[in-house]
């Protein structure tokens, strides 16, 4: 393969003679042969574009960069945000905790394509911009990458996340509406309870839902704080007066998010808090979708020795060799899914908790696994919410069926006739085989008309929400 | 040991003969002889009697409690709240995970201690109160335990939590204050960076503590919600009409805390979400704590062959084999802590996502958890604030030491010569263990007069926040 | 209270008068008021006193220590064995993570103990026993603590862990054995699916714990390995020649069990990797444990709205307000338990990664934790067998007729029809409501006679392990 | 683009007209648009390839299946095997929780592409294998994908995560060997300690990573262990008889490695405990190389405000914005690396333990996260075992430098003066920032002879190891 010479301060270093990136990329790319190639998410690269594009633009307004280097720098950002250079960003996530070499190779591809644009070529000598004094300009690895973190994040989240909750939870709603007079028996312990709607056990679903949605949006604001500005250490050395305000509302109009400050920079540096809080929401959202999800799965289960109160559509063939089986996929995927953020979770807690001074290293581990989770989420969720739950349907003469056999209807007789008379007849029944009404009767606690008046299921289920 | 015969609806049982407890109390230490007894938190046993007095005082308010009965109930209740019956509550954590059998022990112990305080005796044929008919009136286990769950988080998140936190995190303000303009050398990468301040250094901890305390107080504006009226799976069966309302409003008043009803009783019993929340709060400061502890660890590393710049208390001798050595003890304790409550983190959310139908059975381990949680960490803050943050200080020398020798100063000089020629200055007074200045000089790059303008490690801090 | 003055490196302190513990242990006491007092496990107290007792017969063996001198040792380590001191030791988890202070604090107590049992006073000047040049000759806390967690975890792991899931183990295997010819459905994405024995079904969780026992069994291998003789880093310094054999030797001696010396006494100190490894085996369980546990939830599902196939032991009233209601209370408890031990799993690898240097200072921690496991698995395994396994039994009425319905018996007919007919036959009695055969025959793929000899769920499971 | 019409029992489905996979395939690609596409583990699909290629062979051998078509579906599988079709294999993680649709993807594309070879075309009529009855015969879903999941990671494990920590553990058992009788300071607590030589510390890490490869090992003999032969729910339905034992010799052959079939395929089917078991052996190499990474990274730290006493090689230029800076990257990468499989291990324990009845449906994601924890291991030893464990030196000028002055020397006259003069001595030469030596003399506790015999560095340091 054709290469040429890249020089940083460490010395040469032969690069691909066809590629953007420079001497500092293809070191990193040399020496962190772990996992496969170009893992860096490349939501992280996009941020990074409009992050180098709002510094130019804040460094040309500041009077450190020229109207023509900004202009260079906007055109190749505005490529890459167009996914035009994708294939110029090879690094790994297990690269320097820091980021530097993604922010590097930032620096660099910015600066070649720059050159391209600019009407020279690739390996010239005279360079229309330096990676280190003009694109990273008023910048450093330390404030840069965790700056590209948040936006990633908060627009991942945003854009993803959120909508693919937002769309379950609106479907559960409208079935939780649909069913909300449809009496079914409860349970608890995995055992026959009292009985309740479908309707209202939906509805439980979309208190999840939306607590879950308003967590993340409570996370959400300290991500929209952004560390730039901070430079090395936190103390913005090198950066002009003003430009951390600056730069964050230049990345807010640019974004179109309410992106601010971060009002200290030396925390936004040397921990990763936000992120782990985002993780934290995203975690108790998949404890919430493993519990519905679950639900479902159980309650769709047969066709005919399980549960079976809901149908669910049928997507695919269930086996490769069981024929006509039928399986609850999306409700498998979907706890998966769950079970993965549960575990990045932890991932990111580890990483927040190992900062060291002014630093932490574990930057690119905790974009990828908060990125993974949010992207996860939200895909799952709109999944689910298309190939399940717009097509969930309650089985009545199943849940009727049940419903008829419970038990545990005979809880509204306790304020007639006392915990310890009613414990008798269901016990009585269930011994017996027997129906509870039969049994009431025998035992002379209640009349017929009583029990009838008493023991109404549509009576038991409180007052309906519409 | 003498033996008194207690009746339930499964039949008869012998308890020890001078207990206040019942049949379904004995039943559970009988069944669950796992870990430790008692093991259950006394926090959860005063959140019932604040519960069982409430809803007493709702029922007879709402005609379903007559006021003799609701005095003998508020009594024992005071008496419990009081530590006067401690040792009535021998249940463990791992039983039933409904947590019914404690919620029984609060019934039985209650009504027997009633018919002493009524005149009676332990053991009378004629009970002045019913366990389930009268002390459980208008409740189920399955919401009054996570009623409970949630005022004992609550209290104990604002009674000993917070304030833990509240303190160490104002030590460290005030130590930020009083070293704002000690300037020092940075690290990351745990390697020599541009310098700061030592009051810079630890602003960063104080935001992290701020922040902290943000996700904690909004994880418990959820946690406030109260699942009381639900009873058995949600609907409110048995309990009457703006029963939920009114008992929320009462545990209010008696606690003074601003509980309310949740919106959704199906949710509140089915899930643990809330609680998940909140330990992820306590999560994200367990995160934060770590990286703190562990920096002044770092910083208080030596005395002669470590970091040194911090001095900290010498509270005990620190070797049983090597005189006079002392340790960070309290950063010990405190990052014990952290692990500790990161791991408790993991079981609760495992626990949370494992909720079936309409109910979730991990409610004792729940709690036990999060409570666990909210102690240590309000304790260790405290701790670690009492016996180590007060008291640490500046080491000024070892401060200046460090400041004067360290390469990195050289960053300053690249907004007049260059990224390349500052890291040419630098990598030659490594290489050849000289100083900056005279290595900048001999190249040549920079005039003495310039140097010293330049490189200045009080100009390299940015705007001191005061 | 009356108190007495005792001395240590650092000065005075006051100490309650009535107590063995001296000026360390007070310390220690006042320093770390963070959670419940005396929380450091009593398995290492007992096994700091199997270590203490050692270690003063080997010292006195190589000469180190006097015969008399000896004795008095012994004498207060067989009483601390025989649980008369546990309330001379109040230390808590959360000290220094070296645990000097709990090494101390039995030098302390068997120093003013001996000092008693020798003639003398609890204050005497003249002290027949020096805390730290007597009682931790040859030894640091550094290397007592990691083998006391080692006896500990040892020894609670052989003597309740394992015994408490062989039991369960073995309960399984009978069950096993006794419904090896019982045909019934089989379950798989929680849908219907081909048939197998309940015996088969049990015989999985047989082979789930056969493996968990092996895996701990193999952790054990590493924890029977002692640090002592490391003394303060693991040079072995102050620690005669052979010591560290010798001391490892006896201990192997007192407790019956097979401790030797560790091969590298700098990884012994610095890591608890073989801790990590044995809470790894205890989370492999609980897995397990967790699987099996929710299963027979399941299967015993209902009474009328659930699985149902198996029958459970009716232990406890199961509700406080739905009466006759019976739980699955001993499932509950093991899968808590389960959940407990995952988390707990997280903190000790989050512990163990955090060792610096010559020292892990996460030490106390990282004992709690797995010993905490390692009971509550055993005590839940016993429980769950006593109150559970041991009284399952097969609902034969309910297997049968989810057997006769299964519409999975189709799969038979694969090698004679092929996948396709087959599923056309499943998917046509599915949606018609009919059975297998009436539309086998209807579609004319077999004939009666095939279809009899064909679909036999008999023939369907294989051949039956004994 | 132009399609094709595939036909499976649910129907017809477009399908691009050049794949070779099928309906089932598409169908999966549709229904599961949830993160990146074709993330099921390429790892995974080789397995797949050479169990596939077995079965062929054992089908053909016990007579279920034609010579020919045998041929044909090995000379495909040898395609797979040389990454000749992997853009055949779009599928998702986040698809069925059986993998069901990979396995079908197999099936699908081995048929299509034999009718290429045997002289068809893609979208023929008349199939020459048809993939359920031909590629699938003697196979489910069920015991397939759990194979694969056990070829895959016994040969990722063996072949990248092993050699990659035997290299490290290579490299640094020489530079233990190599550095043997350098004397230096110790440290505990982060503390000054006794000394050790630099040979003796890292000799702890070579203990680690013997143990931990040690733990793998033994987690692999599980993971040697073959589902296949278990068919649909572990009786081994529609599989002739002897298959199980034959197709793992088979595979044992066509791979080199020592497969057998599982004792007990219920098990194999239901739990994936040998999964859970190698993650948590994973997670114990993690641990150490957390701890060992840290520790060098630390003692590397500097070069003139840290540690220092070791020098790691200069990769990469540090910093974008500090000129000269080099940072220990290789330390970060391998600790990123480390948090990643500790969060990962969280994953696949929760996604072990929600298995229900015959099948645990988390199958993808365990073995995703598995793979990804094995391989990230490997490489990232390796990488660091390149890039820095094979460039230490120590540093000796700061390494004695460091020994010269520690206090804790003085713990050598313990046996001589006893543990509270030795105190005395070392407190006092603290607090006057006087060496021992003359304070041991003004103290009048030994004199300067016996000083330099008794405190003498390089007794200290026990017996060395070869």
């Amino acid at each position: 393969m054709a290469h040429r010479i890249e020089t940083d301060t460490m010395g040469e270093v032969r690069v691909p003679s066809d590629v953007y990136w420079g001497a500092q990329t293809e070191r990193s790319r040399t020496n962190f042969p772990i996992g496969p190639s170009a893992s860096m998410p490349l939501e992280i690269i996009y941020a990074f574009a409009q992050l180098k594009k709002a510094a130019a633009l804040t460094n040309c307004r500041l009077g450190g960069l020229s109207r023509e280097k900004t202009d260079l720098i906007t055109r190749v950002c505005d490529e890459i945000l167009a996914g035009k250079l994708d294939a110029q960003f090879p690094l790994v996530i297990w690269q320097t905790g820091s980021g530097t070499q993604t922010n590097m190779n930032l620096n660099e591809v910015i600066a070649w394509r720059a050159q391209e644009l600019g009407g020279g070529r690739l390996g010239d000598k005279e360079k229309k911009l330096n990676p280190n004094d003009d694109v990273n300009q008023s910048q450093s690895s330390n404030d840069t990458f965790p700056t590209a973190m948040h936006i990633a994040a908060y627009t991942v989240t945003v854009e993803t996340t959120l909508p693919g909750v937002q769309k379950l939870r609106d479907t559960l709603a409208q079935k939780s509406r649909d069913s909300m007079t449809i009496v079914k028996t409860g349970r608890t312990h995995f055992m026959d309870a009292t009985p309740l709607t479908l309707g209202q056990e939906l509805s439980a679903y979309v208190q999840q839902l939306d607590n879950g949605i308003r967590a993340i949006k409570h996370a959400l604001v300290m991500v929209s704080e952004l560390a730039l500005g901070g430079t090395a250490v936190g103390t913005g050395l090198n950066a002009p007066e003003g430009y951390a305000e600056a730069v964050a509302k230049q990345i807010a109009e640019l974004t179109g998010y309410p992106f601010v400050t971060a009002p200290n920079k030396f925390e936004a540096l040397s921990a990763h808090d936000a992120m782990v809080e985002l993780s934290g929401a995203f975690r108790r959202l998949a404890v919430s979708l493993m519990k519905i999800a679950n639900d479902i799965r159980m309650l769709a289960s047969g066709p005919r020795c399980g549960i079976g109160e809901l149908c669910i559509p049928d997507n695919e063939p269930g086996s490769s060799i069981m024929p006509g089986k039928v399986n609850p996929t999306q409700c498998e995927a979907l706890t998966m899914v769950a079970a993965q953020v549960m575990g990045n979770d932890v991932t990111v807690g580890i990483a927040g908790s190992n900062g060291q001074f002014q630093l932490n290293v574990f930057k690119p581990l905790i974009a990828a696994n908060v990125l993974q989770s949010a992207r996860l989420l939200g895909d799952a969720c709109a999944s689910f919410n298309d190939q399940c739950a717009v097509g969930i349907s309650p089985n009545l003469p199943r849940i009727e069926h049940y419903l008829a056999q419970s038990l545990m209807l005979v809880t509204s007789l306790n304020p007639h006739i006392g915990y310890e008379k009613a414990a008798q007849i269901a016990k009585t029944a269930y011994k017996e085989g027997r129906s509870l009404k039969e049994v009431a009767l025998a035992l002379g606690y209640v009349s017929a008309e009583e029990f009838d008046l008493w023991v109404d299921p549509g009576k038991m289920v409180g007052k309906l929400s519409d």
